[in-house]
């Protein structure tokens, strides 16, 4: 076989290039529009693959996305490599000690959540087969456990992320979530991991199905005991006899490419043995934040978009979609997630507001789904039909759960400082030198934003003031007022270069003063507000190099960095 | 064409993870041994590659490391990538305002640096192109510009470690040397790309050489003042508008692939476009040290191992080696740059030991020598045997630059202050309670040491404490002088714990007293020394703890664990 040719390297350059870039730009829109990345990077997908690029202009998506041939041969190398990783970094989001800690109440809702979707799932299955979208020529067993297992299946990044913008991840209720999703994560991958095995007897190199069976369980206790305690032992060594990151990175690499090579050859998927590594990495107290920082954003911003986007160019979501199909799917999975959940919780003696909130928790299926989705389609257990039923299945439920949970408990999503900030209601520089005229002139901006008299605010604020000034010091104030007929919060951002006085307990003169207006009828959002700046503002340096800002894009940069990913 | 079979993905990862974990282990090898660890990732390639398993155990190597079929072709992609993103890295590094800031110099070091390679590259491979290693039915003036190419091409990443180890990074000479060094790899690789445009008729999709050239030129210029005016614009907006680090991550790998693609289409190679985003995006202020930090890693520790290793897989070492063209190619390669980088620094009126520091520093070829050369073999302008001889012409002169450089300069690798001490040179405790009498005590211990007489000693000691005292305070004092006939710095540790005073600025008795005698000649030893000193005991209570240390092992100890690592 001869070397890639220079044609082979451009479209293989061109594809990744176009689906990066498309799939980056929705997933950013997906979390303009507060969802979860991984949505943005399938729709990406579907546009450039055959559900509406094949359909617009097919010549194009032809050529760059060629079906068939040498460079899909390589692209296809590179996405089963960037999936792989995927399961790496999921696995190593998973706390094991969390499931401990949590203990009993964790793994009454973890089995009862997984228990009851595995069972309905595998007893319509069995008994609905062609109507839940088997394909004819399948093992009826076989399709039925795969069915249960994505009934059962929980999406961890998905759930941590969504009790995280609730601010509910630090909580008790968070924690049992979180722990119960792990406990269902392992055992539906193991489920899983069974069924292809039991499959395996296809392939003619591998091992018989009961051989298969019996060497991933002994392989996946091996590693989360044996495997967990030497990585455990080996990190601090190779942290500090090998150059850093570099050593602990290449071990972690190196470690689930053979993992990967392990598992694929016993006769289940890579993935799993990466999975596994992840998890056994990831539980180190040795691993250090910045490596798991690195391996994280390179793969979640790089190899995980271009995997979901590979998504869309297999499949035809518009020719392959089945409403009947799909409504069943949700339906089904909803109810039995949802009150699976429901019933752990009950049991363990939580309320029943935060019961019901639990079980719409865990119901998010998200990335996991597809992956898992996306095998059966490759191992030929299921079709594509149900496959697209699945992804829309696995979406639908991450973009529900969140604001469905923040019903249940009222509870509204912590903002960011930077959320509030807009560019009409940023002033560079103030021309005033005096509190009050500062005071006066953040209002007169804030009026038009409110449509509110100017004076009305200013008069608020400044009595506010005259009470206690709000200089915080290290350059900061933060002049504030409730205002009676504002709708909803609002901050004004004044850069004065030569300082304002607004008696600061250190003496210092402000340089960035922050109107910070809300609604009088609502208390808790001046708390919110305020505590968002504290948060933001924590590090001394930020409103040194705030002032050298020099345009509103690069103010919000800097506080963009500041807040974090 | 069907998707990758179990076997074929179990080889891929059983490839990548071997691949990986022999490379960073020989790579950290080879920094153990302070060299580049890229001299350890090519040895891995060559002990797994034909050279050596190859030999010794065919079968594994065929299995493994396949030299056909679809996982080598996987693999072959794979690469590629990871060549690509190595060289958007390595132009991430270059600092294109740095050339500028050393201005004249660095332009005439630069452009003798690589005129006179060039030109006797040139002469020489085409009037000897045979003896040189030129394939029988390769085109003359191409294999002649590419030998020119090879000679003159610099690795701006070798030099500057090696700069940083001498601690001259931050010097003007240090500045100078990356400057021109920055000159030069921007004008080879052009210089080479224009060469691949001139074999771009060959490829039956490629524009003709005439227009391959024009467009490759035009579109470095264009990426070097449109294309980095435009990014940098872009990036304060990405990094505001998006989420971190993820769009700037996202951002700067589509340009890269997508630049490769265009540079790869018009009939160059893919890593020259990637390389220029490198340098448009590295050459950004608005780039945030962390995201060149995340980028690099990766690459540095995943992408660069795995491409470097697989050089060793492509080609035997020893079958191919020829020792007449290796030396030849060796001596060419040293003689030509050397003196052209000392001719350039003669010129700009640099002493004549600086300026052959410079010729040495420039001598390294390091990686971007070997990528040449691959690019070369792939193109079919050379065979197995120049490409061989020159791996190890970029292998020696990266290893010698930086020990030459130390002889040249006489300029030791800083020493620790460790290093100087000596059991027999240790008191504990002193007789002496007084200022004059202990200087006395200590010089006695040293005039046995450097067979000179104790009161010469003693004499110009005291002379220099009278000047000014020595007592630092923290209860440590360093009496020191510059003693004619010395052959090498010398101290003398003593123990008083009852203190004696020599009239520290915080009033404490000093109870270590080090001696401190450098050669009179040699007034850099002296501020070595006392530097040394200086960070050793900057913590407060190491003299404490010294004072109780009870033995000289024990005293080292403390001395040698406050110094660190």
């Amino acid at each position: 076989m001869k070397p890639l040719t220079a044609d082979e390297i451009v479209v293989m350059f061109l594809a990744l290039g176009t689906l990066l870039a498309v799939a980056r730009l929705f997933g950013e829109a997906a979390k303009w529009l507060r969802q979860p990345a991984v949505i943005g990077e399938l729709l990406a997908g579907i546009v450039l693959g055959p559900t509406v690029l094949g359909t617009l202009a097919p010549d194009i998506m032809a050529h760059v996305f060629p079906a068939d041939g040498r460079s899909h041969l390589v692209l296809e190398g590179l996405t089963t490599l960037a999936v792989v990783l995927f399961l790496l970094v999921a696995g190593m989001e998973v706390d094991l000690s969390t499931v401990w800690r949590q203990g009993r109440a964790a793994a009454t809702v973890g089995m009862s959540g997984i228990a009851l979707p595995f069972a309905a799932g595998f007893v319509g299955a069995y008994a609905f087969p062609a109507f839940l979208g088997s394909e004819s020529d399948s093992n009826r067993v076989v399709f039925a456990l795969f069915f249960a297992t994505a009934m059962s299946i929980a999406a961890l990044p998905v759930i941590a992320k969504t009790l995280m913008d609730l601010d509910l991840y630090r909580t008790d209720m968070g924690m049992i979530v979180i722990a119960a999703a792990i406990f269902e994560d392992l055992t539906g991958w193991m489920i899983f991991a069974v069924v292809l095995g039991m499959m395996g007897g296809g392939e003619d190199h591998g091992p018989g199905a009961a051989t298969t069976i019996l060497v991933t369980l002994v392989f996946a206790a091996a590693m989360l005991t044996v495997g967990r305690w030497t990585i455990d032992r080996s990190l601090p060594w190779i942290q500090a006899h090998t150059s850093w990151p570099g050593g602990v990175l290449g071990f972690s690499l190196a470690l689930a490419f053979f993992a990967a090579a392990f598992t694929e050859w016993i006769g289940i998927h890579a993935i799993f043995g990466a999975f596994l590594v992840g998890v056994a990495i990831g539980d180190s107290s040795h691993l250090r934040e910045q490596t798991r920082a690195t391996i994280n954003q390179f793969v979640s911003f790089i190899f995980a978009p271009l995997f979901f986007a590979t998504i869309g160019l297999k499949v035809n979501f518009l020719t392959n979609f089945d409403p009947l199909l799909t409504l069943a799917v949700l339906l089904i999975a909803c109810v039995v997630k949802i009150v699976g959940g429901f019933l752990g919780a009950r049991f363990s003696g939580i309320s029943r507001r935060e019961s019901w909130s639990i079980g719409f928790a865990m119901n998010a299926r998200g990335a996991m789904e597809i992956i898992l989705g996306l095998l059966a389609l490759q191992f030929g257990i299921i079709g594509e039909r149900l496959f697209v039923s699945l992804v829309i299945m696995a979406l639908v439920t991450s973009i529900m759960s969140g604001p469905i949970m923040q019903v249940i408990l009222n509870r509204p999503k912590t903002r960011r400082f930077s959320s509030y900030l807009n560019s009409r209601l940023f002033i560079d520089p103030l021309k005033a030198v005096r509190r009050q005229d500062a005071i006066t002139e953040l209002a007169q901006a804030a009026s038009e934003a409110a449509a509110l008299e100017p004076a009305v605010i200013a008069d608020a604020v400044w009595a506010r003031e005259r009470v206690l000034s709000t200089g915080l010091g290290n350059g900061l104030a933060i002049p504030h007022a409730r205002i009676r007929g504002l709708r909803a919060p609002l901050v004004v951002a004044g850069i004065a270069p030569g300082g304002i006085d607004f008696n600061a307990p250190d003496g210092a003169l402000a340089r960035i003063i922050l109107l910070i207006l809300t609604p009088y009828e609502d208390s808790a959002a001046q708390l919110d507000v305020l505590a968002a700046v504290a948060r933001t503002f924590a590090r001394a340096d930020l409103c040194e190099k705030a002032v050298k800002a020099g345009s509103y894009t690069e103010f919000l940069a800097l506080v963009k960095q500041a807040e974090g990913p």
